[in-house]
């Protein structure tokens, strides 16, 4: 893609640990490290030929560091159209239109596009915080969908993620640590059994600010893991470890606007 | 005590941090870092007067780890009466007597000994293991006792936890990765809500083995804190950080059998 195709206030960004390029808009919705971290946490199924489903798709970005690691198709859903426009683009872009669909629906109709309970893998990154009338949201419409439950909920995602997935089927989710509670008993009650959760922790002796959950749809109860924890930076705000290696790659290259 | 005031197959351990003689026997019960950690993470309430209640005491030595934080009074509960003895003789041999109180007890009866709704701080150590009718367990019976929900369950723990605990008390449990879930499910549902969470792992790279909660009797929901993940040891097994400096003291004396 040529850089005259980007729209007003758009870039490129990369993403070296999955050589995937995006097209980013900070004034409609830029990935973050939730997104990195979230694909980097999903696992296709064992055949490597399941169904992906991302919801919330934003600009794609889950969706498109998952690819590599899968040759099933991928489908995001995504609400806001000038979400679904950047995704589609950034799709040709890394030439995967043949492996992945990008929707503009509200996920609560997503079996109106893909089969019930024919996905292997859901992923999605949800707003994070509760659309509560004295709430501050971002004044910006796109910025305050994508991270208040203006447009879904919770529940909602969790319940769409639990339709759509075949049973034994993987729903990887990031959110925060303070609706951590929430979150499982959302799971719980929509059949999907959380198996795995690792918590992120921003800095060396911070507490955790995002976890990641691995549940299982009809999955039997109990056996949690709490992986080791995911530390991202060191004291002064460095990258490091694991997370270094995604955004930067093996070769350790800085990520650079296009 | 002098060392022929001890009983067949008894020892002194130290534990240096905290400046504690515990009376310890392998044959019947041990204290472990589970209660080194539980008696560091509990914190006495504002005024260090408020009553503190130890279930599931075992030997005593989270009470009376947690005894140079408190001027309170400090009751244990513990049913075994082989581990009631010694723990009697621990309060005795560290000049506690007047603070630390000994009930050879079910702790379903603990509102019989003490005032329901008088603790400022509940700790426990819970049994870890369901007592499942397949389930392996030690041929010992104290130690059996110890581990399996033979002489108590969860629910028991929660519910003399919450019946004994003022209003805004806190309740302070170690329990597994395994059930975290039913944890937090139990302490909810009794009223117990958690506030904050801090996972142990045994070594770096290692999933948790274990975890601690602090949880306010009537507390507002929601807001849950995972802390900064403590790691037990390193990649030899030497123990390091706040547990080295928990068990071996300030200045780093080794602990030595008495």
């Amino acid at each position: 893609m040529e850089q005259s195709e980007l729209k007003s206030g758009e870039r490129i960004d990369q993403l070296y640990g999955a050589d995937i390029s995006i097209i980013q808009n900070s004034a409609v919705f830029s990935f973050s490290l939730d997104a990195v971290l979230l694909a980097d946490f999903a696992q296709p199924d064992r055949t490597r030929r399941g169904l992906t489903v991302d919801l919330c798709a934003g600009n794609g970005a889950v969706g498109l560091f998952f690819s590599h690691k899968t040759a099933g198709a991928i489908h995001l859903i995504e609400i806001q159209p000038k979400l679904v426009d950047m995704a589609q683009r950034s799709v040709a872009l890394n030439q995967l239109t043949e492996q992945v669909t990008v929707h503009h629906l509200d996920l609560a109709q997503a079996t109106n596009v893909i089969k019930p309970d024919s996905a292997s893998v859901v992923t999605c990154n949800p707003p994070y915080f509760p659309n509560q009338p004295l709430s501050q949201k971002n004044p910006n419409p796109h910025l305050a969908i994508a991270r208040h439950e203006i447009a879904t909920t919770l529940a909602q995602v969790v319940e769409t993620t639990a339709s759509l997935l075949k049973m034994s089927g993987h729903a990887y989710f990031v959110f925060r640590p303070d609706r951590f509670l929430e979150m499982m008993t959302t799971l719980t009650t929509h059949r999907l059994m959380p198996k795995r959760v690792q918590f992120v922790y921003p800095k060396p002796n911070r507490p955790a600010n995002m976890f990641l959950v691995d549940a299982i749809k009809d999955g039997r109860s109990g056996g949690l893991t709490i992986l080791p924890p995911l530390t991202v930076a060191d004291d002064a705000g460095t990258y490091i470890g694991h997370v270094a290696q995604l955004l930067y790659g093996p070769e350790g290259r800085r990520p650079q606007h296009g």
